[in-house]
């Protein structure tokens, strides 16, 4: 099994404008993703936000799936479900994945942008072979702050299609990275 | 650019138990497979439903992104959702596509189970390769009724990650097999 974390971060993001803010959280975000994670093996599926209300908001959808009557009517989402942990911080899940792996983990941003050092899938695949822990993180809204990409020890380079068109869903570009990155 | 095609049906889709229903129109199904048809080049985004008051609702949330305020708030996702087209059935979809692109197409049907004959992303690119219209069918709910399903002109085999887990949502299967029919 590969040694890869997933978080998907609501700060710091940014929005239309480029302000730094806080995002809400989506439903959906929680159920695709870690329904992506769990298919491709990912140990965690860390849902972060600072905010107490949107942290209670994402439990109470987590508890409904995986205690409440969400469990019964649908084992498979339970299963998935039960992978996410809802934080304050990215400080937080590196904290966490220490000590799950007794290692800190490598970070890596996700970015719709390409940047100089941004690195492809191919090569993160072959960086993934060396066991160490990995922390692959996904931002809401507009994306990760610059400031935060910038100290990631990793960028990834965006998906792009056949086309010039590059706006997927932050859910779509999860599966398609994980798909490209774990796939068989 | 590739010839294809791509319908998402609420009917004749499954659900838990088995029987055929016809499911309700999901929000986010729309935004996510729009903006991934459109990165990846397909043509048109199909949204099938014979109910004519999720027609109504299908066409007011596209209405809000190509004409609304949306529109101006979010440019790209406006290219996105133009490409969709709400029609009746998938007799319909084939029509469409038989006027703009002088051919009826054929029809691939999507599902997470394997069949005898069901055909990979690999076989499918070079089948893709032949320039005919080829159209991509995606079902909601437990996914497309096997009746449906054994007479389209072929069947894709299901996203397997590297588990046993195959339960992805149809927004991010859609995804994934767009990317790895048709990415770069």
């Amino acid at each position: 099994m590969p040694n890869i974390f997933v978080a998907l971060t609501h700060y710091p993001v940014v929005n239309k404008s480029g302000d730094i803010i806080t995002s809400a959280v989506t439903n959906l975000d929680l159920h695709d993703i870690s329904r992506a994670a769990k298919t491709y093996g990912v140990k965690n599926f860390y849902v972060v936000t600072p905010l107490k209300d949107q942290q209670v908001l994402a439990q109470r959808i987590i508890a409904h799936w995986i205690d409440g009557s969400g469990a019964v009517y649908n084992p498979a989402r339970r299963r998935a479900l039960e992978t996410i942990k809802v934080v304050d911080s990215i400080a937080d899940v590196v904290e966490d994945i220490r000590r799950i792996a007794n290692q800190y983990p490598k970070t890596v941003a996700t970015s719709a942008r390409r940047y100089p050092s941004s690195i492809g899938c191919k090569k993160f695949r072959t960086i993934l072979e060396t066991e160490r822990p990995h922390l692959l993180i996904f931002g809401t809204a507009w994306g990760l702050a610059e400031a935060f990409i910038s100290e990631a020890d990793y960028i990834l380079e965006p998906i792009m299609g056949s086309t010039d068109y590059n706006h997927l869903s932050v859910r779509t570009a999860a599966g398609i990275i994980l798909d490209r990155i774990l796939g068989v």
